[in-house]
């Protein structure tokens, strides 16, 4: 009956150059508990760890990654070659167990989903996965279907073609289909978004509920690939419930990601050269002390927390856009802060607190201690 | 049936000034499973969380911490406080379900271990559990025993005494003796090593098995008070078992930490400013790329793995101390590099491997899957 919360958020920003555009920001917070409208399919974990410099951030002043690029992309397809074999190698002993033998295959999983860097990986992702279907089964038919004219590529090993662009190509061009039904509608949020790194890949499954409804989600198998520089990554499965009726537990996950389009559609575009001249000022300002951001607030959505200053000693001070939806007594900017408040807070001023602001000798403001709430 | 390995190390550095005598470092690692000499006891957590600048490290470049003192000895104590209240409500819990009424104090404890940032604080913390005693219970022998004499501080309230000399002196003299007998010992790490934040507690348990007999430690209940500045802390408590025989689990974790002194005593002392002046290469070094440690590593204990290199990328290659126990075959420097080694490697010399060494073309030396192996 006990209920985890979980939290990932992070902030992808780069340097000028070509993986600038590639950068985004996100979050998202996940119940895990008992009677859940999306279940682990336990048992059938495939994980694969190992050290390499693909993308690490050494440089303690600057918030941007070194990232070498060529070794990133041979480290995620390699990790998903490893761990879609474990993946199957333990559904195929479930399966015997219960007297069934057959090969797994990608027609298995309802819908595939991705930890995404960048849209076109995952692409190239799908592609692998049929590659991995394609070696691992001797008997498949080359003749016709998905894999037909294929045959020259049988004996290609895996690690030999992280960079091929011959079985790339072919096999692309294969799972094309597999792509367009299983996963392309999971990446709504990192095309729309960019890397959100540890949430990416829960992003694409926010897309998958926004765009399917309960009757085309039920009692799918989703795939889920999960990925970390440096590096650690797992291919896992959720089963979605049987349970589609209104005011089902699915029913209602479904609806709260109903506006997901709109909401992404609602954010302010703006020009490239305004984004750049931001993340400089982000880039000059990022690591100060005593500093107060002259930004505007205006444009962040309502309900948004944003840093109000730091101070001499880096302690930092937030504030909070007042809730539109808000009564009178609900309204105004909730100000967290270290003790002290800094000698200038910008408007929209100051209203009633939401919380309680911390007495001076305190010096504290958010508690939290078990056993008693 | 499954096991969990949870490994903890830090290093504490502090800028010149009062701190750095504090300082340390160390490592633990633990296998938590079925079985165990010490058994943690459920449903007897008591945690409390709360947001504070007392410790942190916002300066990126630097490798110290910013420290508000007297917040932190606030934030410490005050956590005590609240563990200790929500670990002595849980028990009550439990007992009352027993059938059983009575108080718990200190008395209830066998051993208890501190979270030890200096050995000071920690026997302050047992004074402030004292306290708690005598504050959580109105009828409380006054005129003799441990709290005799202390009437005058029958009405102080916890919130107020954080700094109060008087009622701190008072408590330190009355649990002197609980002090010497329940945690002194505990402290034999932390006085000779210092802090190492993560490890500290920890630490505090092995001084205690190393120093007491399975005789001594069976069937006692030790509190395990952990600390993490900004903070979060918890109160809980761990069951020694009841089977000290010879050959039994207990006796192997108390034998295997016997020669913990010994080991504290082979290191090497150096003379305050041989510490500074190493303390000053570090401090002007450790963010480096591109960069040779020239230090000696005679010094290094057999076994250690020391930093080679760091390459322009950041990159860092390791190497190891031989292990004078190992034969032929094993003896040697094992090399992880990340793909390319640097172009010094300093004595010892390169010898037989232990660990295979990557082909260039991986560019990675640690891999683990799951289901494989």
């Amino acid at each position: 009956g006990r209920y985890a919360l979980v939290v990932a958020g992070d902030i992808a920003v780069y340097a000028t150059g070509n993986a600038r555009p590639t950068g985004g920001a996100g979050a998202v917070a996940m119940l895990v508990g008992p009677n859940a409208p999306l279940i682990f399919e336990r048992g059938l974990r495939g994980t694969h760890m190992q050290h390499a410099y693909d993308f690490y951030k050494p440089d303690m002043v600057s918030e941007y990654p070194v990232v070498d690029g060529k070794l990133s992309i041979q480290c995620y397809l390699s990790a998903l070659d490893r761990c879609y074999t474990v993946y199957r190698n333990k559904i195929h002993a479930q399966w015997q167990k219960e007297g069934t033998d057959r090969h797994f295959t990608l027609n298995d999983f309802g819908f595939m989903i991705f930890h995404s860097p960048y849209c076109k990986l995952v692409q190239k992702s799908v592609a692998r996965l049929l590659l991995n279907d394609f070696l691992g089964d001797q008997n498949l038919e080359t003749a016709n279907g998905v894999f037909s004219g294929l045959e020259a590529f049988r004996d290609v090993k895996l690690e030999d073609t992280y960079f091929d662009r011959d079985v790339e190509k072919a096999f692309m061009k294969a799972s094309a289909e597999l792509f367009n039904q299983k996963t392309k509608a999971s990446l709504l949020v990192s095309n729309q978004n960019g890397n959100m790194y540890t949430t990416s890949v829960y992003g694409c499954l926010a897309s998958l509920l926004a765009q399917y409804s309960p009757e085309q989600l039920t009692g799918q198998r989703i795939s889920v690939f999960s990925y970390g520089s440096g590096f650690a990554a797992t291919l896992y499965s959720i089963r979605v419930t049987q349970d589609d009726t209104p005011g089902s537990a699915l029913d209602k996950i479904t609806a709260s990601l109903s506006d997901l389009k709109t909401r992404l559609d609602s954010r302010k575009c703006v020009a490239p050269d305004v984004f750049a001249e931001n993340m400089k000022i982000r880039q000059e300002t990022h690591n100060l002390a005593n500093y107060i951001p002259q930004c505007s607030v205006e444009d962040l959505f309502e309900g948004t927390w944003y840093l109000v200053c730091v101070d001499e000693k880096h302690r930092r001070t937030y504030a909070r856009r007042p809730l539109m939806g808000d009564g009178p007594l609900e309204a105004g900017v909730e100000v967290v802060h270290p003790g002290t408040v800094c000698e200038q807070i910008p408007s929209p001023a100051k209203k009633v607190p939401r919380i309680p602001a911390a007495t001076e000798s305190e010096g504290v403001t958010v508690a939290i201690s078990n056993g008693e709430h």
